[in-house]
């Protein structure tokens, strides 16, 4: 089955994308995969398999494959006669801005290219945090309360020591930082606002038990990963994030009653929707007092969650045959006509 | 002052696109035009200033006109020898999916084109009603409460007669009905269903005072338009709000006093936010028992809502003066060369 990961994009997170992708290499080896990178420029290369290694793009020796321009339905790569055109879904592997914030899905859709990967809502939900916690509270899904300070404005916080504070829009940690005094306050807001525009303060809260489901919905039917309790030391800075999404080896499942495990899916269910249709996300869930919060969404996850199904190929292979049809709609003139009729002319 | 206005679509708003465009041609013509028209299948074209009239598009003339394809920073034009680049500042003007979902957005952010028009966070918060709500509520604008129906899903609405059937996602009053009586409930269902896969039930309140505000910030400011009650029947009907859009002359400002417009000017700032930097958006407000209520966010309002300013061209200008500077991250490589490090290769 064909199948092009697209990866790298304007974003933090950039380089997390290209450990993605090598990982995704041989996790989807059964895939005629294509690897498309989009450089932070905006600028796409074919990627030959065999350069599929990081130092291909630290070291610039990306610049001499292929380019490639997107077109109608595909990609084209331009050659000294003629032209050569890909047409394959895509997956969107584009950590952060570009991939998670709008910008892929609506060049994807404009350019009616299938991928899997969150659509414009389901992006602009998932990518600030802010907005999130609205989704979540309409529907019905526990979050923790936060407050919201933007650059250049008051830096008051009510909330309790020891709190966290994050940049709105960046996922794997960047900008992060536990607030246990008054006087770390400002060291902490300086480094989240070097990434974002705006900053969300959380309670932290001590030991707190995480859980992490992922899942899709196909055929009609949600299918759901194990649930992982991730490891943590204090919460995962970057580095050990980073490390993080090369992970491939399938981890252990968490110590929860079935119960549980079902309450879990049916918290992850209610925000999938619809709106997530297409994507395979993963949700990180808190317990606090037995009831279960939502912590993020992550619609395209550090080498998308591979690790947390037990056969990673059939979950893409059901994906791509239930992808979201593209907006069709048929334009008739119809009203330029009556309006016309009407004017006479 | 150079500008490109983008129209047409993939959009059920199609055709009052093109009557937008050709009502802003003349608004604005102390500017140095250029007509980019967006046909259904996003193939676009260059439309010469002289044939900016329905007929250019409701008799397929327009596929005479040269083609454009989108480039870094402009559009270009292939020729038999070479190729010509636009370069210049877009006006999106295409109203409904495609200009209002973030499907444009997402393609001009993409192709690092400045442009007038909702970013993808504000397209996605007002194209549909229901995240519009989730916006207004959690900024502390109050907004009808509604109920949500979804496709093949219940038809039991609570909310009691009359009330409003609205397609989610739709503005210009397409697949809209007003209910007074359990028998035409199915009906504007069905109706209503035919354009999205989810409708919203709101009341319906007999002789609501409605008042549209347009708007934007620049230079760090907010500026507004005169405050307008609109003529209405008993609701704009679609065919009613076509004539609408190619609305040029000023209207009538609305009989309120200044605290009055004070108050609407300061829900119009708080939904603006910083969300739809960039925008010259119309607000939709209803004034109930003294409250004001947000209708809805028109992110490209029919003609850019021109007949609301007394200089829609300085408004423009303004505008064009201080758009959103895009996304500029620079990937330096070090965590790809302190993982390669720490792995000894």
């Amino acid at each position: 089955m064909k199948l092009a990961i697209l990866f790298g994009g304007q974003s933090f997170e950039h380089e997390i994308s290209i450990v993605s992708a090598t990982t995704l290499k041989e996790k989807l080896s059964d895939f005629e995969l294509t690897f498309i990178f989009c450089d932070q420029d905006h600028t796409l290369y074919w990627i030959d398999a065999t350069k599929m290694k990081a130092q291909t793009f630290s070291s610039g020796a990306y610049t001499k494959e292929p380019l490639l321009e997107v077109t109608r339905g595909g990609f084209i790569r331009k050659k000294r006669f003629g032209s050569e055109t890909l047409q394959m879904p895509v997956l969107n592997l584009i950590h952060g801005s570009d991939g998670e914030d709008g910008t892929i899905a609506g060049l994807l859709d404009f350019y009616n290219i299938a991928y899997i990967g969150p659509r414009r809502d389901a992006s602009v939900f998932s990518f600030d945090k802010r907005y999130t916690k609205y989704l979540a509270k309409a529907l019905g899904v526990k979050v923790l309360d936060c407050e919201v300070l933007h650059k250049g404005g008051s830096r008051d916080v009510s909330t309790p020591f020891p709190f966290i504070v994050k940049p709105s829009r960046l996922g794997s940690s960047i900008g992060v930082s536990i607030v246990r005094h008054a006087d770390a306050l400002d060291y902490a807001l300086d480094v989240a606002f070097e990434f974002d525009e705006s900053v969300i303060i959380e309670p932290f809260i001590e030991g707190v038990k995480e859980y992490n489901l992922a899942g899709f919905r196909a055929q009609g039917a949600m299918h759901y990963s194990i649930v992982e309790e991730p490891q943590k030391s204090e919460f995962l800075d970057f580095d050990k994030k980073y490390l993080d999404f090369s992970r491939s080896a399938t981890v252990n499942e968490a110590d929860l009653d079935a119960s549980s495990v079902r309450a879990l899916q049916e918290n992850f269910a209610t925000i999938y929707g619809s709106m997530f249709q297409g994507a395979l996300i993963r949700c990180d869930f808190f317990l606090i007092d037995g009831e279960i919060y939502l912590n993020e969404i992550n619609p395209i996850p550090g080498s998308m969650a591979n690790y947390l199904f037990n056969d990673f190929s059939k979950a893409i292979t059901q994906l791509l045959g239930d992808l979201p049809p593209g907006n069709k709609i048929h334009v008739n003139y119809q009203y330029i006509h009556t309006i016309s009729a009407a004017k006479g002319k």
